[in-house]
């Protein structure tokens, strides 16, 4: 299983820990500490060593901070997390602040006293990061210090070594573009930007630039790691050694110089006696990278990753895979809805049950890597919690007449996939079939749409809710993100959201996935990845245009689906769409799933 | 009249005018010398003595830069008047640049050698402006040289005086509030922003803050004039004494301390040796305001002008205003309309006979203060230029089988008016119905959208052009402007563009104007102003919507609208539409009009 449903909480280590953390403090002269829950790499998920967080408090969740004061200690977490963190962390040790209410920033300015010195680790931190902290700490009159060994890591004994994940070349048919061409083309950006080189932070841009990938974390096959890319001559990649066959070691020294990550600090004072102009991303490199290359010498200029926006423009190769780990993912889904229609009534049935059941169809395809995410799945009024994962503890038999939201993805190595479906459980009420299919036309608006050269996600955003805008509803979440080639199920730039100000471009992949939640009651969510393409020509048409192609296969609910609400576009649209799921999964399941099939794909009007 | 079709067209005295300008220079030691086509204020409408463009090169466009070099110089304009200016300058002294092929900033780096010193008038550059061409200049090794009296000036003997438009007082019932409670509402804003001051240079800013209004420039009722708020104390208004009756100093006297405009610079410096503390707005507020201020002691802080947000939030007055106004204006159009149909075919009948006979409908309501803006009037080919203004060498007589496009608006002391409608002319053909028809539905969409709190125009811009983009076509400008309360008909920050990003709110007045443009052949544009509200409460619903109460009163052209391809809300939006258009406006025109609106206010399926 690549997913665990027991939550590990201990509030009581927060105490004992927090006055370890406070003495040590004491002994560095330092009146404060900073603990975010990052890395060094601004990871999505973590390495255990990595966990500082959970370690100092308890809390086990996916975003928070920690400030540390000699008298006060307080933690902030989202919306998500605001009931979470009472049942994980000692209130008495870690006040939790939700950050809707006060901002870690504005919790420091009204406890700052000129002259505090308040530490932070460089390598947690970024460039934009901090020059926000600094304003806010020297307005106070006070003063940031950063801190080469983290206090946390020198109390923390048994702190977990950093993982060691064996590292994997990515086949050049799934890659669709050899290294070489791809350093090229960085080498070339930084000719034209004038830079002599640029260092990269993200592990995935990492792993797309260098055509590998790794297991250092869960759900994404990430190779932590650094790099810097020169102007001209041959990139330095600093990885374990550890982690490298002998193959993979002799492939990758053919591309780059490789060293050990201990020698990345010395290389960038290297850089930075040189004189050398190096581009760094500040919104996603650590401090400490961008002082070792100013402190000896170098020229900072800020500007993207440049492997950011050809990373989010899919190669043919790179499409045709997840184009294939879309068919394969289908039939495992079209497996598992088969199991649901027929056992979702069965007496005792828990969320972890049918969360178990996808794994395990998924699983069968023998080419599972990983899931993409933790499964989100919920029964009734736990549909209607965003980001719920279920555990043990919150573990729900499945509702009579009610919905059920499944929010899963998974990693195979030709592609990720990210697929919601929201299923009636006995007989769903008016009002869910009215919001289901109101979520439907939304989902449906952002897949027909066409569009031109230079629209951005944040103008197609608003197609995906006016059918509930009209209604009084929206969702707090949005439309789509960013998604990877066996790399992040959350990628940037590309996504349909109201701050989605990137181009959306031809291959480009994100998720259409508008939803609507009736808290204490139910949850409704559809999502499909989508690939941007240039549109078929239009007869009469003056501009070429762009579209979405939809890469998931699998049906909507249509008992869900109150037909009466759609147009006659909208019917076209879906019963095309189910044809097509019918037509390519039918060859690639069991006979019984294959007769199951046929009725959900059925065109929505007899 | 409140337009001209004649044209003062003299190429002839560009070479003259620009030889004496370079004698200027010489003597004032510069190597060249920016003439951007402006005034003060970075008005729209300039007053003739800004007419600095006009007079030195021939050219009559609204938006142009003439750069001057000693060897050298340059006229920019953009897409709209790449034609214009080749038949207006003589291309020997000016050479004509579209700016979509190199910028002036572009150009100036190409020209520029290191030493050069390029004068500019410190008051019509703005302080934005100004640090990109600092840069700029300053990057080629050359430098800026701020000149006092404009040389243009100086050369141009019988420029025309400052205009000296009496102002007047806009009533309390149309204003909506007392300008002593707005300047309170400001000075909290200045407190609230821990400045001690802040300059108004927008003549709209002032007009709204004093509750005035002028007659200094064509189409919008500007009193040119420049204030100063005070966080605490009276406001100072510089505003030439001769504009002013006995009734309306006295009025304004009680509001403000009054002084000439020659006093204002003085003041700024005073201003600043008292080390205030000064708001500006660095995108409109001229170098030469800003200068005054700091180089006396003062601290600039920027920030938007403070009025811009309020005046664009309209109040119950100004609401109740501007609704009677497109009563009356709907009136007129309604008789016009009915004219139309009636006499389109008339053998001989010209754009400028059609666009006489709409204003003279507009002046038979005894309220007529000034055009908003001159009548774009195009029959076939001329209405597929989206800028288009008909003058006697233009004037086309009206086509047979196409389309005319009348995009006209109107001051009245009670609101401000801009409408659009596209009407046939004969039979047309099935691509301009298919055409009428995507525009009418994206018209439509953004009249029944719903939308929450937050929401920006550059998210609802899509809806208006999805009809279009399915179908291949797109238009080349945006969904809608923000319009005034007897004041400009473009006004921000509101907008419906890919560029409108402040929230939309209630009492806000947009434009709605989608287009279809076939070059050569015709132009479809469909136009009503719409007033952002809080929507009626929705069964069911959430969360409070917002959605867009329609203004404008005057039918769409039935014979273009293909039925087919509307969706029943379509139709019964459009019906009720009508069926409002009539109630409304039946009474207040003849009983011909009335009768003829029957017809085209009919419901569309009988």
């Amino acid at each position: 299983m690549y997913q665990s449903f027991d939550i590990l909480r201990d509030p009581t280590v927060g105490p004992t820990r927090l006055a370890l953390l406070r003495a040590e403090l004491a002994r560095l002269s330092l009146d404060g500490f900073l603990v975010p829950r990052t890395d060094e790499h601004q990871n999505e998920y973590l390495p255990a060593s990595a966990e500082r967080v959970q370690w100092l408090t308890g809390f086990t969740g996916s975003a928070a901070t920690v400030i540390v004061l000699a008298g006060t200690a307080a933690i902030f977490v989202d919306g998500r997390y605001t009931l979470q963190v009472r049942d994980e962390v000692d209130p008495a040790a870690f006040e939790p602040v939700h950050t809707a209410e006060e901002s870690p920033g504005q919790w420091l300015g009204r406890h700052l006293k000129p002259g505090m010195a308040i530490g932070y680790d460089p390598m947690l931190h970024t460039v934009s990061g901090l020059r926000r902290l600094q304003t806010l700490v020297s307005d106070a009159g006070a003063r940031l210090v950063p801190v080469a060994a983290n206090p946390v890591d020198l109390i923390w004994t048994d702190r977990p070594a950093a993982p060691l994940g064996a590292v994997s070349l990515q086949p050049a048919s799934l890659a669709g573009e050899a290294a070489e061409e791809k350093l090229a083309r960085l080498a070339k950006i930084l000719v034209d930007g004038k830079v002599d080189a640029c260092v990269l932070t993200q592990p995935d841009s990492i792993a797309w630039a260098f055509n590998i990938r790794g297991q250092d974390v869960p759900h994404t096959p990430l190779p932590l790691s650094f790099a810097i890319l020169k102007a001209t001559g041959k990139p330095q990649l600093f990885i374990a050694g550890a982690k490298l066959s002998e193959a993979v070691r002799a492939s990758l020294a053919a591309l780059a110089d490789l060293s050990e990550p201990g020698a990345f600090l010395p290389a960038l004072a290297s850089l930075g006696a040189a004189a050398a102009r190096v581009r760094l991303d500040p919104d996603t490199t650590a401090a400490a990278i961008a002082d070792a290359i100013s402190t000896a010498g170098g020229l900072l200029v800020d500007g993207p990753d440049p492997v950011t926006l050809p990373k989010a423009v899919k190669n043919s190769g790179e499409i045709a895979g997840t184009r294939a780990a879309h068919v394969r993912d289908g039939a495992a889904l079209v497996r598992f809805l088969a199991w649901f229609d027929a056992h979702s009534a069965d007496p005792g049935l828990t969320e972890i049950d049918v969360t178990e059941k996808l794994e395990a169809f998924r699983a069968e395809t023998g080419r599972l890597e990983d899931l993409s995410f933790p499964t989100i799945s919920g029964s009734g009024p736990n549909g209607a919690i965003v980001h719920y994962h279920v555990s043990r503890e919150t573990n729900r038999a499945l509702d009579r007449d009610s919905l059920f939201l499944i929010d899963s993805g998974a990693q195979y190595r030709d592609g990720t996939t990210d697929v919601t479906r929201t299923l009636a459980m006995g007989t769903p009420t008016d009002e869910m079939r009215d919001r289901y299919t109101r979520v439907l036309r939304g989902h449906v608006a952002i897949s027909m749409a066409r569009f031109p050269k230079g629209t951005s996600g944040a103008q197609l955003d608003a197609l995906a809710r006016m059918p509930l805008w009209v209604a009084g509803l929206d969702f707090d979440h949005g439309t789509g993100h960013g998604v990877g080639a066996f790399l992040s199920v959350h990628e940037g730039p590309q996504r349909i959201s109201k701050l989605g100000t990137t181009a959306l471009e031809p291959g480009m992949i994100v998720s259409n996935e508008p939803g609507s939640y009736r808290t204490g009651a139910f949850g409704i969510r559809i999502e499909n990845l989508v690939l941007v393409t240039p549109a078929e020509e239009i007869p009469g048409g003056e501009r070429p245009m762009m579209g979405f192609d939809t890469l998931t296969l699998a049906p909507y609910d249509r008992r869900l689906i109150d037909v009466a609400l759609l147009t006659d576009d909208e019917i076209l649209w879906i019963d095309a769409y189910h044809a097509r799921v019918r037509q390519i999964l039918t060859p690639l399941v069991d006979a019984d799933t294959a007769r199951w099939l046929d009725a959900p794909t059925a065109p929505l009007v007899a």
